[in-house]
């Protein structure tokens, strides 16, 4: 009762990708084995089993129940009995397969967002900053990632971007920025734009213009969510008093831009101040005790919020626009 | 060009519970209307559409569109073309279902976190933080939710737990602790058993003590996440140096229990103290720098931490041992 089984599998270091294994095991304990490697390594396996009927028919309930427990999918396609039968596990929805992680900084109360498909062991961050590089690239690390691109919202005004730090560590990471910001970057990018890791992870670009002229949203509709930068906090907005600050075209940015999402789309914002990680495009519609009002109030309420000077404000800015490239 | 529909809904707002309406529209606006509805308000609608074949054509077509662009599967079945057809559309999947929000508290870094099925609206909150009711409460109204159940992982020491302010708030609502932990509750749970909301959101009891006797964790199956308290936190673990800590029984919970829970399962802990919001069993096993020790060395790591005396733990240990009840 041995059967050889031939293992494709995306191993998480370079040297291993794609690597190839013949294994003379027992049939349970074999595809046991691999369903275990590919959880540890986060990877999808593609296994082709050359077997008989009785043998294939085992293994396929095998790998049913064992996905069945670690809530993945499994497609089978068996091309012959006698000859080669493809077991491809692949993720139970796309958000097992795309990797997110809210990381913070207290400093600053900003927060930056780890995304990687899993698959392909690739990420990017969005508002990174300077002072958590050190934390943000052990994770990267730790999770056996590569960093692909580091994308800003906008030219901060609160914390200096991790971007030029990031790029100087880590060979071949691409900055990105709109080009409306005024900013330096390797790319820079405009509405309609789609920042891409894989087909399972690609992020759309709206322009959402009002606290910065260069202000950009990014979408992903595989998860369901929208990272907002400044444009829309939860319950609140970036302040339009500094920079090229705008009510009229930040209310009509949310309004028309990010209001028309779907409703149950995830906010992830740049900031809180009260503790909360994310709310919903439906929540801020109806709770937003800014962005409910009529333009009018708007612009009466943000004209008079009367904050003080932001205190990174004179450092971080020169080196925000030097973005990607700060430093010799 | 108008048919009826009949709406069997459940709104949020108790009287209107499973209320029917029959409208008369042209039927491309009434679908809209009720697919619009359906995500302001986070339930399911159950669409009876009475019509004629061509109708029922252009009604199904529409609900695909609506449901394809708001994310959410639809199943429509079609009893008779000339009598009834009932649209159902149910959550994408279960993840949509349960409505997740983690919430932190920067004084005492506790994380807080609300958990609530959308299909019926009910919530369960973890570890609430007695400074942070009000704006706990104030999330759980806007979303519409019903409060069933307050959790406590442990008898904090850092913190106040809300729950007895938050039962005084909400009435109806039961606070959970472990048996073993010795603190007043309305329920008392031990490994084995279930806390649940609906048959959607279960969580089950993980006995894991070793911070403290009664430390429980509750493990979300459809989620895939565990909730850990403070018997493990992110590349880190609770203390062992006051209250019933023994470093022995920490290490043999996190390994026995903890550890042997799906790699892929998100640890979701009581406390962070440098920004990360989650973690993921397979990196605690591999990464955390005291539980991939031996258990000597562990012990060895734990009794000698030198901590300071936790500041709040005078005022907390009898108001959490009175979990639930204290105040007049």
């Amino acid at each position: 009762m041995t059967a050889v089984v031939t293992r494709f599998c995306q191993l998480l270091s370079p040297p291993k990708r794609y690597q190839e294994f013949h294994l003379a095991l027992p049939p349970r304990r074999c595809l046991r084995h691999l369903v275990a490697l590919q959880f540890r390594h986060h990877v999808n396996l593609h296994i082709v089993v050359r077997s008989r009927t009785m043998l294939l028919n085992r293994l396929h309930q095998l790998a049913l129940l064992s996905v069945w427990q670690s809530r993945r999918a499994v497609s089978i396609s068996q091309t012959n009995l006698l000859s080669t039968t493809t077991i491809t596990a692949v993720p139970y929805n796309t958000c097992k397969r795309l990797l997110f992680r809210q990381l913070f900084d207290e400093k600053s109360s900003t927060y930056t967002y780890l995304l990687a498909d899993k698959n392909v062991n690739e990420a990017l961050l969005i508002d990174p900053v300077l002072e958590k590089v050190d934390r943000d690239l052990k994770l990267v690390n730790e999770l056996g990632l590569k960093l692909k691109y580091v994308l800003n919202t906008h030219v901060h005004a609160d914390h200096v971007t991790g971007s030029g730090l990031l790029k100087k560590r880590t060979p071949g990471l691409l900055s990105v920025i709109s080009l409306s910001s005024g900013a330096s970057a390797d790319r820079h990018v405009s509405e309609g734009d789609e920042v891409a890791i894989s087909e399972y992870l690609k992020l759309q670009v709206l322009a959402t213009p009002g606290h910065t002229n260069g202000c950009l949203s990014y979408v992903d509709s595989n998860m369901g969510c929208v990272f907002t930068g400044d444009a829309l906090l939860i319950r609140g907005c970036g302040r339009t008093d500094f920079q090229e600050g705008s009510p009229h075209l930040l209310y009509k940015s949310v309004h028309s831009k990010i209001f028309t999402l779907p409703e149950h789309y995830t906010v992830y914002p740049a900031h809180d101040y009260k503790g909360m990680t994310s709310s919903s495009i439906w929540e801020e519609k109806c709770y937003n005790p800014r962005l409910t009002k009529t333009l009018d109030e708007f612009v009466e309420i943000m004209n008079n919020l009367n904050l003080p000077y932001p205190r990174q404000i004179d450092t971080a800015l020169p080196l925000n626009y030097a973005c990607g490239i700060q430093g010799p």
